[in-house]
């Protein structure tokens, strides 16, 4: 998959803050959050609304709701909302001339165009009534149509504007696992998967089912995304923070994790469950398995729920770095359904997707009793279902049309730089010094050589990189990238077997 | 508006369940709830589910999640999935041969088609790159793809896969206070506007703002939409009853609710809000304006925020009644922001467009402090913003197409049927006995007379009737309803102007 560098920017709570998120307790206190929000948000209103209100006032509401702070949508971006304001209607009128949001992971604000496959996708399932149309063809790509049709197909009634089942359309669903299984190499169940807006309501619903008092905490790193402290403060628990090692890029010690376990025990604090955010936010750091491993052992231990916040996982741009899902590592090491509670939370709105409008994600729920997952399910079913585009969005993100510039430098010797434009790869393979003389004593040129080869073992038909002139001393060939999706595995394989063994016969 | 018969038939919790409503406190009790879900969403994992899960039990889960009952994706629609499912394996196993979902408002799962303009103009919102081609002239209409310029004009960067402002886009609560406005005749503020994923999340920002514990109570309706009594078990509070009097077609009786709020305030809970169904839900009825009046004037009397529930809005189907809307009635009354504190929802799932899937809606928010607004806004921030298609569907409810038919059928003897396909309207006109003399004196058709003196005055070209035949004696004439839309209102305009001094010159 593609890697992207986005989404690093979200603020963070300050110190003095964190130290207190412990020792909070529920009873009131008036929040500072948002204090000149009225100033942006109620121009128009200001001169009708009343100093208070009639039936309620602000000291009569939940406490809960009084004490949570939400940083990334605080006072920072309501004052950058009011300057954008004045530079509108006053051009000049700052020493700058328009606000640069770097506070959150919103790509597609910045100007990052959206994956035109999956717009196609969507377009078409939000009017199924153009697919049969001819200038449809004309307009849209041969892939998505199929792709369309096939999701349509697995939405009862292709009715994309029916609530669905409550955990997201059952075909869906089965995408995703498919997607979790081709990422991680073990089974993941389609019966697993909640589809929800975002991420965020599935974090709200977990934290939810856990919290039943200020008693009950979870362990958050700090940093952290302030979903979490937000979160935990609106469902009325304590945020129990383990702290990140800024000095080892971010690095997570389960050391540090048990002893602020042990201290929250020692406060009368009984720890439900874990955070974990990998790749990091705001710290942006990935985790090394062995570190996952520990992690996994240590929840095990000590019968929290681990709950993963993975919705960074296509955001891993240094090639040392490799993300692994939670999943993955605790299957790998043994552990089952029976051994780990883990929550996996995955997002349309991160990786080189970035569609945050469109509110889609999902969670991966499993190692619970049957009992907890109907609970789980009954809180979901309260909001009905999540969106059906960003559910369509979420199977189309898990299941991404496969790319032979994947499969080309899989092989040996080849080398293939993305497509980024266009309709075509132009890989470069490095011929064995045997296959060269081989086409010399056919008096071919080796890439044609290569390439006839390919076509008469397998009917590939590649344009050998000679027709278009390359630096002498290499070799290259064209592919286009517009085969049908459902073909490019055919392609795929025929193309592996052959270049193994046009290598092994060739090779120096 | 056009009116349809959707959405009557939810679900409502029997009389047993209802009368342990305000006695039921936050004590654990295992949930009824979903008892056989397992067997139909777990049917591959119930070999691996573990009887009981490591980390977490369900009664360690939070007491208020085990206590909240939701009817509509209770039990009943558990058993239906796994029949449905029964008869797809192994068709001829029972006795009939589909089931027939009469348990929600869910149009388009029984078939009913979406409205063709919002769904090209959502298409084309998903993938704007095509709005420049010419074949999207022939697929889609210009009116459609008209608007989808205008809203994505009304989009910072035209980016649709950004996260928003969290009450949505400004240009779009611009169009919903604009419709609102429309609808009540009284301005509407979109500062007011929280756009969000449907009205069920709307429902549960409230309850989270104003239930504090169970001791704050909540009045509603019995029978009511169990979204009510889910989401005020969720966030711990007491569901306070009053009874719609079946005898009196669901009757409203303040009285009742006076009673009620009474019977509430010597146990020892503090009544916060009052919810109102209307139309109502499951109960069908549409409350007559004095009904609300008095209801308004009992919610500022007693201090309590008026929970207007207003989805049913646009499905009214008898002659005799018609909606109004809370904010309407209150204001005609003469009271303002300072007067009465009252929510309305909204929704893009009900009305003629019943566009579930879409999750889609909004809440308008009036007579609260500036304070209390910010602690809303706070809420709705950490969930960041809701779905953008959602939010342009919501747009779109609150300003559809304008139609010539309402502009026919307000004028003097003109009758219009509705255009339910094809391009065309039919309008019958009935000419006064002078305009028939006059047309017979310059040996013309009576409805060729009235087109051509039409034309000549306004340049607007119908077809007369008497070109496609009519019953004798009647006339009409044929008009598209294909003029783009901003072209209506000036043809309109001119079209009244024209009839009235037409009528006015022939008048018997």
């Amino acid at each position: 998959m593609r890697r992207f560098v986005i989404g690093r920017g979200r603020n963070f709570l300050n110190r003095s803050h964190q130290q207190n998120l412990l020792s909070s307790s529920s009873s009131h206190c008036q929040s500072r959050f948002l204090s000149s929000t009225s100033v942006i948000d109620s121009p128009s209103s200001s001169s009708m609304a009343p100093t208070s209100s009639p039936a309620i006032t602000v000291d009569s509401l939940n406490p809960k709701v009084l004490k949570c702070e939400y940083a990334v949508r605080g006072e920072i971006v309501s004052i950058a909302q009011r300057l954008q304001q004045e530079l509108q209607t006053n051009p000049g009128s700052h020493s700058f001339d328009e606000i640069l949001y770097c506070n959150i992971g919103n790509p597609q604000s910045l100007g990052q165009q959206p994956i035109t496959f999956f717009r196609e996708v969507l377009a078409l399932c939000d009017h199924p009534s153009i697919l049969d149309r001819s200038e449809t063809q004309g307009l849209f790509s041969a892939d998505s149509i199929e792709r369309a049709w096939q999701i349509l197909d697995q939405i009862p009634g292709r009715a994309t504007g029916a609530y669905s089942h409550s955990q997201g359309i059952k075909g869906l669903r089965d995408t995703i696992a498919a997607g979790i299984e081709a990422r991680d190499g073990f089974p993941a169940d389609p019966n697993d998967i909640f589809l929800t807006d975002g991420a965020s309501p599935a974090v709200h619903m977990m934290m939810q089912l856990l919290i039943r008092s200020e008693n009950d905490g979870i362990l958050c790193p700090i940093p952290q995304y302030p979903l979490y402290s937000a979160s935990i403060a609106l469902h009325g628990g304590t945020l129990v923070p383990y702290y990140l090692d800024e000095a080892t890029g971010w690095g997570l010690e389960t050391s540090e994790v048990k002893k602020q376990l042990e201290a929250a025990k020692a406060k009368g604090i009984t720890v439900r469950a874990l955070v974990v955010i990998n790749p990091g936010n705001p710290t942006g750091q990935v985790l090394a398995e062995e570190n996952q491993r520990a992690i996994v052992e240590f929840c095990k231990k000590e019968g929290l729920v681990l709950l993963a916040d993975e919705v960074y996982q296509e955001n891993v741009y240094v090639p040392e770095k490799k993300f692994h899902s939670f999943k993955k590592v605790s299957r790998s090491m043994g552990y089952g359904e029976k051994d780990i509670s883990l929550v996996s939370f995955q997002s349309v709105s991160k990786g080189y997707y970035g569609e945050c409008g469109k509110r889609g994600g999902y969670m991966e729920v499993t190692g619970f009793s049957a009992e907890v997952r109907e609970q789980i399910y009954k809180v979901a079913s309260v909001n009905l279902c999540s969106n059906i585009s960003g559910q369509i969005l979420a199977s189309l993100v898990m299941s991404p049309p496969k790319t032979l510039e994947d499969a080309f430098n899989s092989l040996e010797g080849i080398t293939c730089n993305k497509a980024e434009g266009a309709m075509y790869l132009f890989p470069r393979i490095q011929l064995p010094e045997k296959a060269i003389k081989a086409a010399e004593a056919e008096k071919t040129v080796p890439d044609a050589f290569y390439c006839r080869r390919l076509l008469n073992a397998t009917g590939i038909v590649l344009v050998p990189g000679s027709g278009f002139g390359q630096v002498p001393g290499t070799w290259h060939f064209r592919c286009t990238i517009l085969p049908q999706e459902d073909k490019i595995p055919a392609i795929v394989t025929r193309l592996t077997d052959f270049h193994k063994n046009f290598m092994d016969k060739f090779r120096n």
